[in-house]
């Protein structure tokens, strides 16, 4: 069985539920927020940027930087977390900018996602892109690089992702916007600094066995079983391994969100499995996808090249 | 394919990867420790329980609640997060008690217990018990109440846990130490505030669709069909449902760590989705599970019925 996707021309975000239009209330429990104890479209209304990644502080960080490039007056530093009433997410506005945090593995973005798309359906906001920024092991490419992906596959190399629903497995689509995956690429051209690329990225369950390492509590197979398999991963375009993509764009496509999946690689998993790169390189690294998002946006708003010369802030109430 | 347990009779944590000792250095990524950083002996030697759950905030209380429980001197308010390195994780020590969050679902809490597994067998630690405290939503069974698991079930009702493995699947057990969940569930006779009781746990990657709720972002069946699979899983043995218990089990199980999943139940599956009760009693219902651990703990060290009388604080040095 699969599932046809959800674009459609009005830009609305499509919760595919007949079951909520008769809910009196809805309460968004992981997200502490809900339709009666908040007004939605005042707070999300004007949302058009929703970027997600798995670390709290780091999408803390992309907020307070969204916040200097956009042109807002103040340094940022006391952006408030929305979801302050529960540890489960983080989540950050900046003008049209929302920076929500989702753990890490395909089930806690799923929780985070579903939530999330309910939120922009209660708001209703209109012509939303999503984008994951997150940080990934790469495959044959130099650690550092980006990676924007174009086909998120699962472990077995097939770009789908497997849905249980009840005790029933439905296959869902892992296609991500092609249009978004170019138009973020074109933007990468504006920076010097680092490779990006475009690439299939594979999604795993785990990031230890699943994913080949060598270095777990558990381990039964060999160094030259590992690379075989890593080999055949980068043979079928593989170019870097995360943990919630195919869910992600499953979701996405889903619901009419266009989507696009932008992780750096901290390392080349063909030559270790360790990530032994000082904490400053690190965070260095953890902020290239963040870089390249604040040119597409600004670049969607108009902004670009323009902000070393104006003060943008009255463009927004924040 | 299905694989062996790991109880053998010394009591050391085994860690099953014959790549890891030879190994240099073995950081511990997620958890921001390692084995050239840290004297993960000196540190973590005497732990004898591991307690994990979801939140952070949650795991902070329990640490704060154990050493006032086990007679420390101070209130515990300033216990530090031996992962503050990190957002990943939160990791507290109370003397012989380590508390550690672990995210939601699956890859989160199997990413914590491979690094977690590695630090107990680095730190050369024996004897230890590990337990889940946790919270899910109840099968025919009151709010509030705890469910002892003897056994975690998946999505179709099966006594076992998939692993993928490079691209191949391995099954394996999902049995918990049947004589521990009779030792916690004498302990409860010594609380008279809630129903505790032994039960099959399932465990799906999904808290919507893969749960039959029918108030996610995305749902394609009725409020019948949920029924009917929700009763079948009734049926079956299962008590509550939960996230992260199939994978807990089964590489506590094959490390040689007596493991046991002890969690509250929010809600009533078969009368609703939506967790509505208010904050302050789902806080009292976290401490639940707390509590019950409390008991075993100190009857465990010889403590219990004694720490009203004496200071307990001189058995250990924290």
């Amino acid at each position: 069985m699969t599932e046809k996707k959800g674009y459609a021309g009005n830009g609305f975000v499509h919760v595919k539920n007949p079951h909520l239009a008769l809910m009196d209330e809805d309460i968004l429990y992981h997200l502490d927020l809900g339709t009666k104890t908040h007004n939605l479209p005042a707070m999300f209304g004007d949302i058009k940027f929703v970027c997600v990644g798995g670390s709290p502080n780091r999408m803390k960080a992309f907020a307070q930087f969204m916040h200097k490039e956009l042109g807002f007056e103040g340094d940022g530093k006391d952006v408030k977390d929305i979801c302050a009433g529960t540890d489960r997410y983080s989540m950050y506005k900046v003008g049209p900018v929302l920076s929500v945090s989702h753990g890490m593995g395909i089930p806690s973005i799923s929780i985070m996602l579903h939530e999330l798309i309910k939120l922009l359906h209660h708001a209703k906001c209109r012509g939303v892109t999503i984008i994951r920024i997150g940080t990934s092991g790469g495959l044959g490419i130099e650690p550092g690089s980006v990676v924007i992906t174009d086909t998120a596959l699962d472990s077995f190399f097939k770009p789908q992702f497997e849905q249980v629903i009840l005790d029933n497995v439905v296959v869902r689509s892992t296609e991500l916007d092609k249009d978004l995956a170019e138009e973020l690429l074109n933007c990468s051209k504006e920076i010097h600094d680092f490779p990006t690329m475009i690439g299939h990225t594979m999604c795993t369950y785990d990031f230890y066995e699943g994913q080949g390492r060598l270095d777990g509590a558990l381990c039964s197979f060999s160094s030259e079983k590992k690379l075989e398999y890593l080999k055949r991963a980068y043979n079928a375009g593989v170019r870097n391994i995360e943990m919630e993509s195919t869910v992600f764009a499953a979701m996405c496509g889903l619901c009419g969100l266009k989507a696009a999946v932008v992780c750096v690689t901290l390392l080349n998993r063909l030559e270790g499995d360790q990530i032994t790169v000082p904490h400053e390189v690190l965070l260095e690294y953890q902020r290239r996808p963040q870089q390249l998002i604040s040119i597409f946006i600004k670049k969607r708003l108009g902004l670009y090249n323009q902000n070393k010369l104006l003060d943008n802030a009255f463009f927004f109430s924040n």
